[in-house]
């Protein structure tokens, strides 16, 4: 394919492999984002059963696990442009049903859990701080929209100098075609992309 | 086509308009992106040429003007992850015919310069800080490549709030592919995409 | 004095003045800080008495208003380093009665309160953002402590290109010469001081 | 002193200790921050005296050292508020002799030089995504002047959980009271404050 032909030739898409201290970030993964009536459908569900082994994997190895949640305030102060573009968003407040991560992710007590009111999950958050604070050189990805907040998340990720592996059966989208457009973006320009299995075994390893 | 459908029916992809004070940001049209043998090639020469009449109206109407450009320090002090991912980067140093603006689009006195090292205008640099300065709350935004420093640069302008207005045949990538898979993504939510000449329409009504 | 004489030569301490559109930033008055006996003391209780007819005066006028609060979450899962410098500051979650704004200057619905774990009100925070997004180009600073969180803001308020100015009465801290010499500095390098009623009048005007 | 022990009592000014990696933070030490009929005076002149063998202790461990500038574009199209606060501040261009570190600590080929228009060496700049590439928890920070780019820089540090420790001796005001009294909130709430040597020591063992 003539395109990722020019990419090679111009250098793009090298492997940045696994730092010392990994990760997992779930972007996104709320129940708004799974139901295809409000802001999911296509491969999301697919993506979150897939991360199901991955979380436990890292919980397991004790290494950090950290969620993000679209959190805009009950009373629209915060709201900005972002909700003049997509004016669904505003419905994801603190209690709404639909802004809680899924069941079958849910968040046990001391890990962190970014709000956050941009697509970007280190935008107007302390994430990058706090991955400094721990050490934390590297992030595992995982999470919804793969061309909206994973994407944007893993664009500053590259922009804060964080190794990162998006696990591309664990990530998802409401169509398809964005889903492979955003993966191919995303693996010449600003991560390494693998299956949750691989990434298991390199952790491991 | 479903995947449209889809994100009308979530509520994507509405027109945020322009504001009361714009400015051109020229996303680094350089030589280095302009030449297909560096990091250019595609529709990038197109897009430079499409470029010119909208630089000379905002000139005209004497509306700010802003390029970017990505420059490394000679010595590679500044270089981190994103010079591991696509290493020709770090070749674009100060000095280097590679990373200076197009001749067509050549900066004039006056006219901001922001330098970055990574992909977004408003990662590491002082740009949304300047938009604040200027009172400019809208961007139209031009450049290369749209899966890349556009594509960054439109999310962070989305998450600081400006209002953006992608010209859409003034943007260009060095595949067709990526081009338009990321016109969609920008169009559905973060920007609004008019060609050159309805901006020009738009601006003087 | 000597040293004021350096900074006139110097050229420090022009006046800003304020711009077109301002709003009322009142930084971490809550009872934690009212409170000698948790991190309170000093001038704050009087400053919080001198922002009541500033703060009924933006609410008159209609012009925003805007609190500050610090919020650690109840499992410690975002502390970081400032709480082992300050370790008293992790009580400050989010139900906590010390992290409740004072019941003198209660938030009203619609009025945005931004949640922090830092000093600066803007970091790790869309406090910026959302000033754009309103066209908010001025600050008028009440709050504590003024060697504190009052000084972290105003920094970062002016590295923001946002004009401020720091309502002298109405800005405390548990200990008076760090207060002090917190305004000096203040003055001379990053905002202009009045006090309220000064404030007042010249919006009025 | 009344004041410590409020201090004390509210568990202000704990120890921080060094981290695992440090690196030489050296704010402002150019020209115009020495000369007093520029912008400099008081005990910078000494404080730049006492880097010099805390420079060479960190070269000869091999230990990063990182360098800040204040530089505006020679056209003034990067100036903002904090140059109407201090026109002079606008003198210290690319190429003007004022902006350029002092001689007698010199930056060496590979030493990072972090170019910003505000107080902050993180505000604008891509410092904080550079210590977390090359993994620095610590910042061992001289330069002037303590209550300007030096106060703002730690707070900073501090707030992108950076382990921070002043050398006391080692960073310079253009006037004493400022000096002592922004030492004092440092020493408090931001960062460990030890001279020169007492840092050699304590990275040596």
């Amino acid at each position: 394919m003539a395109e990722t032909d020019i990419y090679a030739r111009q250098t793009f898409g090298q492997k940045l492999g696994l730092g010392r201290s990994p990760a997992l970030l779930v972007v996104d993964f709320v129940n708004g984002f799974n139901d295809p009536e409000i802001l999911g459908g296509g491969n999301i569900g697919a993506a979150i059963e897939a991360t199901v082994p991955l979380l436990s994997f890292f919980r397991a190895k004790r290494l950090p696990v950290i969620f993000t949640r679209i959190v805009y305030a009950e009373d629209g102060s915060d709201t900005g442009l972002w909700c003049e573009k997509v004016p669904r968003l505003r419905d994801l407040t603190e209690h709404a049903r639909a802004s809680q991560v899924v069941e079958a992710l849910s968040p046990q007590r001391g890990e962190l859990i970014v709000r956050k009111t941009q697509a970007s999950a280190f935008f107007g958050t302390t994430l990058a701080s706090l991955l400094a604070f721990r050490g934390t050189d590297t992030l595992v990805v995982t999470g919804c929209t793969t061309s909206g907040c994973v994407r944007a998340s893993v664009i500053d990720a590259m922009s804060n100098n964080i190794r990162t592996v998006v696990a591309s059966d664990c990530v998802g989208d409401r169509a398809i075609e964005p889903h492979r457009a955003n993966l191919f973006d995303i693996g010449q320009k600003y991560a390494d992309l693998l299956e949750a299995r691989e990434i298991m075994k390199a952790i491991e390893a």
